[in-house]
C-alpha cells in the first residue's frame, strides 16, 4: 500500500528547498548552455521530446526531485491509478481516463464490468456509427448525408473536444479526412446557440448532446434550443440527435436519439476527450481512424509517464520541476504557449484540467494544507502572444514559468519564402529566440531597455501537430497534473468547488433570496 | 505641471495600508450587504453601471483611495494626456486615443496638425469607402459585390478589433446591420493563412492590412501569402487589399491597395480598436453607423473618466481598487469574466490592453520600482469558465481578484423557457450567484466543500451588449490601465519587452547563433 502524505512533512522536499538554487541566466550561457540543451530533453512519444534545459534546475536539484519522487511514491500511486484503486477519494471512484487509450497494467474490473472492453466496445459502437454517417447509410430524413456536426456540452464535454477538434482540422484538410464539420454549442448564454445555428445547415446537421449524468442544466437548455430550431425547420428532432451520456442517466435509452455512446464515473469530465465524450465529434469530423492514431499517441504518452526512472519520464520531471516552482521559488502562475495557431484553444482546455483538478485547498483526506498548491494557468498561441502579453512576461515584477510547444513542420504543408525564410522557420526561430531572451535577457544602461533574464521556460517539440502527438501532448498535460496532484496529496478528481454557485443560481432562479444576492438580482432583471 | 512620483513615495499610500482591512463574507452578509449593493455602484455611460460592492473596500478605504487619487494627480495627468502632453516619454510620443471618439479637452495639434481633425478625416475616407463597398461601387475585377473582408494584423491590429467584431457580430445579424463577414490572419504560423484561406471565397474577399510602419515581418509574410493565393486564383491582388497605416509607411501610396487609412504614433497598437485600424474592419463588416455608435459608446465613458470625484469616476475607482488589491493585499492576478458568449476574446484583448501597458518594473524615468506593478490577466466567459477553472477560483490557495460583466437582455432576442426561467435568466442568475458565493462563501464541515469566501469582485451590467456599450467597455479597461499606469508612476505607452526576442528571431534566421540558441534552433530544424 502507498502513503499519502503531505508535501510539507515529507523530508525531501525539506531537502530540496535546502538545495542551491541555479542562476538560470548564467547556465545557460556559452556552451554550458548548449550543453544543458543537449542533455536536459527526453522523448515523450508519438515523436515529441520534452526539452527542460531553460527550467531553473541542475543534477543536483534534479537529484533531490527525484528523491522527493521516490519519497512521494510517485510512480506506485500511479500504478494504483491504472490498476484500478479508488483514487478519487470524495466520491468513491475510480479513475480510469488512461484505460480508455491502453492497457497500462492489470485487467481492471469494477462493477462486475471488465473497463477496458467496456470503452473499447464504445469505441467500436462510436466507429461503426460514424462510418455509416460517412458512407449515407444513416442521413437525415430526405435521405442527404449529414455535413455538419454540433456538440452541445459545456466544462469537458466542450473544451477538451474543441481545442483536439481545432488542433485536428487543417491536419485532416491537408490529408484528405475531413469528413464532416463541427461546431460547438457550450454557454447558457442563449446567443450561443442561436449564434451557431444561424451559421449551419440545420436540415444536415447531426447534434452530439454530451451530459453524463443526464442532468445539467446548461446542456439541456441548449438542446431544448436546438430541437426549437429544428422543429421550427419542420424537422424530426430525434433524427437529428445522439447522446454520448452514462449508461444510467434518463438519455441513454430514450428514444429522443438516433444513438447512444457511454461513458461511466470513473472518467472525469476534463479527462474525457479520449473517451466517447471526445470520440463521437471527433470520429464524425475526421473519421475513426484518426481518432485511433490519437489514442495511440496519448497512450505512447502514458507509457513513458510509468517510467520510475525520472529522467526518463518527461510529465514526472514537468510535475515536479513545477512544484519546485511553485513551492520552493513561489512563482505564482504559468503560462502555456503553443507555437501553432491550430493549438489556439489548448491552453484553454489546459485551465480546466490544471486549475479544476488542483485548485483546492485541502488534501485528499479533506484536511487544509499549508502550502500553495495548483497555480492559474493561461496561455495563447505565440507568435500572437509575442504581440500582446509577452512585455509583462520579459519585464514585469512576477516571474512566470513558461510551457512553451513548437513543431518542425506545419499541417497545411503550404508556405511561402519571405526574406530569405519561410513562415514556418520564422514561427520556429521566435520561440528558440524566446527560450533565450528569457532565461538569459541582455543587460542594457538604459534600464527600460533591461532584460534581467532568469524566466524559466520548457519546451515540447514535435515533428508535426499529429493526430498522435496531439494525443501525447494531451496526455503528458494530464499525467503532469496527476503526478502535482500527488505530491501535493490531493484528490485531483473532485470538484466541489463547483457547487455553491449552482445552488445560489437555483435561489435565484426560485426567488429565494434576500439581502445582497437579492439586490444582484434585482439589478440584474432576473 | 504634475508631478510624477513612485506609489511607494506617496503619504497617501502608507495611509492606505494602514487603513484597516475589510472582511468582505461578513460585509456582504445580510441587509448590510443589500445596503453595500445599492450605494456602491457608479454610472460608466451608455446604459452600464459599474457596481463595486463586493471589492474589498469601505467608505474608510474609500476615502483613502480618493487621497491617493489627489496625491497621484490623476485627474490633473489624465487632462495633460488628451491635451497632448508627451505622456509616452520613452517614445517621446503624444497618447490620443481618446481623440478618435471625442474632443476631451483643448484643441491638440501636433506636427502642425489638428488631431481630432485628422482621426475624423480619416474616419470620413473609411465611411465613404465602406460605402462604397456595400453600394456595389467598389467591387471585384468581374464587378461583384465583396462579401467578405479579411483583417490581417497582429497584436493591437488583432486582438482588439477580432474582439470588438466577435462582439458585435450577433447584435448586428439581430439588427440586420451586418453587412460582411470577417475573417482575421494574425499568427506567422503558415497554417493560420492557409486556415483560413481554406474557409473563404477569396474571389469575393477584401483583404486589409493594418500595419502602422508598414514593417512588421509576420504581417508582410502573411500578405505575401495571401497576394499568393490570390494570384494562383487568377486574381489581381491590388484590387482585393487596402491598407491602415501611418502616412510616413511605405504602403500609404503603394499602388498595391485600392485605398489606404490612416493612423499615426499616437495610438499604441493596444489602443487602436478606436482609430482606423479597428474602423475599417468594423465599418465593413457592420456599417459605418455601427461603427460610430460604438465610438460615442467609448466617449461617453472617457467623459466619466474625468470626473474628479472618484466616487463618480469608474475607471478610476477599478484602477484604485485593483492598486490596493495588489500593492496591500498582494493579490497576484485577476481574471476577467464576462457572462456573453459575444465577449468570448474580450479578455485576450484585456490581457494584451493591461499586462503590455503596465508588465514593467521600471518607472516612466527608466528607474526600477520597488512594488508590485500589473498583474496577470485572464478570463473566459461565463458559464463556461464556472464550469472550468472557478474551481481555483472558490477552493484555490490564492486569492483572484475578479472583474465580471453581465448584461440584462442578449443580444439576438431568441430565448427558451426551461424549468421556469429563460436562458438570459439563468446565465444572470448564476452571474449573480457566483459574486455572492465567493464573497460569502458558505462554511461545511465537510472542508472539503468548505468555501471560506472573502474572494472580492465586481460587476458591470449593462442594458444589453450594443456597439456602445461595447464602446463604453472598451474604454473603460483602457481608462483603468490608464489609471494604474499613473498610480504605478510607469510609461503605459511603450513595450520594450518585445524587443529582445525580435533581435534574437533575427539571428536565428540568419544562422548567426551559438550556444543553446544554436542547439534550440537545430532541435527546432531551422
Amino acid at each position: 500500500m502507498v502513503n499519502w502524505k503531505n508535501l510539507d512533512t515529507l523530508a525531501s522536499f525539506e531537502a530540496l528547498k535546502q538545495a542551491e538554487k541555479l542562476n538560470l541566466a548564467q547556465a545557460m550561457a556559452g556552451e554550458n548552455g548548449a550543453e544543458r540543451v543537449k542533455k536536459y530533453t527526453v522523448p515523450m512519444g508519438a515523436d515529441c521530446d520534452f526539452n527542460y534545459a531553460a527550467r531553473p534546475i541542475d543534477d543536483k536539484i534534479l537529484a533531490a526531485l527525484a528523491d522527493l519522487a521516490k519519497e512521494a511514491q510517485l510512480t506506485e500511486k500511479y500504478a494504483e491509478l491504472y490498476n484500478g484503486a479508488v483514487i478519487n477519494t470524495g466520491e468513491k471512484r475510480l479513475v480510469l481516463h488512461q484505460l480508455t487509450r491502453g492497457q497500462l497494467g492489470g485487467k481492471v474490473v469494477a462493477d462486475g464490468v471488465d473497463k477496458r472492453a467496456f470503452y473499447m466496445e464504445q469505441q467500436e459502437k462510436v466507429r461503426a456509427f460514424a462510418n455509416k454517417v460517412h458512407a449515407g447509410e444513416i442521413t437525415n430524413a430526405a435521405g442527404e448525408k449529414f455535413t455538419t456536426v454540433v456538440q452541445i456540452g459545456i466544462g469537458g464535454s466542450d473544451l477538451g473536444p474543441r481545442a483536439m477538434y481545432l488542433a485536428m482540422e487543417n491536419w485532416a484538410k491537408a490529408n484528405n479526412t475531413k469528413k464532416m464539420h463541427a461546431e460547438f454549442i457550450s454557454n447558457v448564454d442563449p446567443d450561443d446557440a442561436a449564434g451557431v445555428l444561424s451559421k449551419i445547415d440545420v436540415a444536415h446537421s447531426l447534434f452530439v448532446l454530451v451530459s453524463k449524468s443526464g442532468t445539467t442544466l446548461e446542456t439541456l437548455t441548449n438542446e431544448s434550443f436546438v430541437k426549437d430550431a429544428l422543429q421550427k425547420a419542420g424537422l424530426d428532432a430525434s433524427k437529428h440527435m445522439i447522446a454520448v451520456t452514462s449508461e444510467t442517466s434518463p438519455l441513454a435509452s430514450s428514444s429522443d436519439y438516433l444513438a447512444a455512446f457511454f461513458m461511466d464515473d470513473y472518467i472525469g469530465g476534463r479527462y474525457s476527450s479520449t473517451s466517447a465524450v471526445g470520440g463521437a465529434v471527433l470520429s464524425l469530423a475526421f473519421g475513426p481512424e484518426v481518432f485511433d492514431q490519437f489514442l495511440q499517441g496519448a497512450a505512447e504518452a502514458d507509457a513513458t509517464a510509468k517510467n520510475e526512472d525520472l529522467l526518463k519520464n518527461p510529465a514526472m520531471l514537468d510535475a515536479l520541476i513545477g512544484v519546485y516552482e511553485r513551492n520552493v521559488l513561489g512563482y505564482p502562475t504559468t503560462a502555456v504557449l503553443p507555437y501553432s495557431q491550430a493549438l489556439s484553444r489548448f491552453p484553454a482546455h489546459l485551465q480546466q484540467l490544471d486549475m479544476e483538478s488542483n485548485g483546492k485547498s485541502v488534501n485528499r483526506f479533506g484536511e487544509p494544507v499549508n502550502y500553495l498548491t495548483g497555480p492559474v494557468i493561461f496561455g495563447e498561441p505565440g507568435t500572437n502572444g509575442q504581440h500582446s502579453f509577452y512585455q509583462l512576461l520579459h519585464q514585469g515584477t512576477d516571474i512566470i514559468p513558461l510551457q512553451f510547444v513548437g513543431f518542425k513542420n506545419n499541417q497545411m504543408g503550404s508556405d511561402v519564402v519571405i526574406q530569405g525564410s519561410t513562415s514556418q522557420q520564422k514561427l520556429c526561430a521566435n520561440v528558440a529566440a524566446q527560450i533565450m531572451a528569457f532565461a538569459c535577457g541582455k543587460s542594457d544602461e538604459d534600464k527600460n531597455k533591461n532584460f534581467e533574464g532568469g524566466r524559466p521556460s520548457s519546451i515540447i517539440i514535435g515533428k508535426q501537430l499529429t493526430p498522435a502527438a496531439l494525443g501525447a501532448l494531451l496526455a503528458h498535460f494530464e499525467n503532469k497534473v496527476m503526478f502535482q496532484g500527488f505530491v501535493w496529496n490531493l484528490n485531483s478528481f473532485d470538484q466541489e468547488g463547483v457547487q455553491l454557485g449552482k445552488v445560489l443560481a437555483k435561489k435565484v432562479l426560485a426567488h429565494e433570496t434576500d439581502g445582497a444576492l437579492k439586490e444582484y438580482s434585482d439589478l440584474l432583471n432576473i
